[in-house]
């Protein structure tokens, strides 16, 4: 692990959790720590999700060296009621209060049926579908959200004053592929209206706003203004529910409270996250369960493709064959995150 | 209340509340029941819901005289685990089942901070933002969701599998008003496309397909088609997620098996709904939510306009306003609806 070469290797899921574990070390986080998070980043690349990856190494990283995220956080874990968690993250690393948060709802929920927990103090904690992976595979239905830096203006408005905030579900499927969701709430992400830019394109209207809060078909505008949400007042009010309950009940920062991530990285972000998990076994037994998930995927599948390429799919249904794949056949990561990752580990 | 007029005639809250009730009475609900029923098509009407209010004596009517819906269930309900409650609704009218299953929700909240009530054996059960306020009237934050008839095609797809199903949510704002959102997951109703086929006009090529499951503008071929979800594969996700936990993991029909209501009138629906209700008062004290909530729909309301003539909302604005208008002015029916009311409370 400790030469640099800008070469693509192909490594393997255990490699990769090393190696991820081994960064976060030489960041300062203990070795515990770095491990959550590596869990988190590395289940994220073997679902092809890479933006939301080990990749992350460059971002974390510059703000845990400025300070801007805390290295070594004293987590705290406050049972409010049977059912309810608060996590204080210290400002830790995003995956790792997500991790703890995660486990602490998923330890309530043992004891209650349902665990909830609010988790503030935190940053940006990768995507959501590793953690309803984690449930799932324990035997969790999920629902999970996370606040973000402001990007969207809201419904009618002009400036940016509520994140792209992703929101995620998951449901077991014992014996198959669970169910997993993870979106965010805008109609399209900034690097597709980039890609337009570059290609010369225009976009369709309903993906942005100029900057003064107009529907536009012209990247470059659309680059200076804001993303829609999808459904206009529908994905408005989603990305409000999920700053609602990951934010503002959390007792983290919400809105424009949150404070950018770009222009300042020395600053707590105050992220917050919920954990909604409901324990399926108080529901039915596995053969029911599994009976009644592969008979649902098997509706949806049955369906006649609109387009005969491309038939039907079930949510999670592209991450999870990628997991598969990547657990089969090892995953190349790009020489230069592995580069970063390597000089990093170098460091621990 | 025993004479039939076709008038527009004003009624109070009070008067829409008993008239409602007599009119269940007279097909056949016990006065306990009918007063459910009552409460939350009187709440959609104030709301200025009225096709998800009163209105629905009609349809309800039908199937209660054909058997389709038993207009004397035994509900039962049982608790599955600390926080969980699983309610079977014996093929009640919906909004009676919805309230049952609401009440135990609040009762579960109440002893643990979370109450999540599974409701199976259900109905047509109105709209979601009147169970909202009730919760946020009671301290509880909620997501709460129903399954449907099918009407839309799985994404990529070609007939219709799942069903447009509401979700909505709630937080209480102790002194000022919650945050309300009831949506369905489509991006527009059929009622739109039918107006622009009245019209003679196109339509976006976002609201539906044609009947192969090919984007269309032309109005027709849509009503002959199916309504598209918002954001694509995002909504198609959402619409799963509702029918995962308000049909699949309730024990209820969910997807094809769903019966339709228009085809099979005498059959049970077996339609599902979720409540997941918390109890806001663990997270802080009333002036903190208070606080938070004030300063929360004011960051939003401060987004400068993009149309000067229609300032920035908050989910539920519209709704709460209506509510105490009509508080104030009383609310006149159709009187059509008013007419099917009053021969319907003449039986009681």
């Amino acid at each position: 692990m400790n030469t640099i070469t800008a070469e693509k290797r192909v490594l393997t899921e255990a490699q990769l959790l090393t190696l991820g574990s081994k960064a976060f070390e030489g960041l300062g986080l203990t070795g515990e720590d770095a491990s959550d998070v590596a869990k988190v980043l590395v289940t994220a690349d073997m679902f092809g999700l890479s933006t939301h990856g080990l990749s992350r190494i460059e971002s974390y990283g510059e703000r845990l060296r400025v300070g801007g995220i805390n290295a070594r956080p004293r987590i705290t874990v406050k049972q409010l009621a049977p059912a309810i968690v608060s996590v204080d993250g210290d400002n830790g690393v995003g995956p790792l209060v997500g991790m703890r948060a995660l486990t602490a709802a998923m330890g309530t929920a043992r004891e209650t049926g349902v665990g909830v927990a609010f988790a503030r103090g935190s940053n940006h904690f990768g995507p959501v579908s590793p953690y309803s992976l984690m449930a799932a595979e324990a035997g969790f239905a999920s629902i999970i959200g996370s606040n973000s830096t402001t990007t969207i203006a809201p419904w009618g408005g002009s400036d940016a004053r509520l994140g792209n905030s992703p929101i995620g579900f998951g449901v077991p499927n014992p014996g198959g592929h669970p169910f997993l969701l993870d979106m965010a709430i805008s109609v399209a992400a900034r690097a597709k209206i980039r890609n337009a830019l570059k290609r010369g394109e225009q976009i369709p209207d309903t993906w942005a706003t100029d900057k003064a809060g107009r529907t536009t078909t012209d990247p470059a505008a659309a680059l200076d203004g804001f993303l829609l949400p999808i459904g206009g007042h529908k994905g408005y009010g989603l990305a409000l529910l999920v700053d609602l309950f990951a934010g503002l009940l959390s007792g983290a920062a919400y809105l424009t409270h949150v404070k950018s991530w770009v222009d300042a990285p020395d600053e707590p972000q105050n992220l917050g996250h919920f954990f909604i998990l409901i324990d399926t076994r108080h529901l039915g037994d596995t053969a029911w369960l599994a009976g009644r998930m592969h008979d649902f995927a098997a509706i949806l599948h049955g369906s006649p493709a609109a387009d005969a390429a491309r038939p039907v799919l079930v949510p999670g249904e592209i991450e999870l064959n990628s997991l598969a794949r990547h657990r089969r056949d090892g995953l190349a990561l790009d020489p230069a995150v592995l580069s970063l990752l390597e000089a990093s580990a170098v460091a621990a």
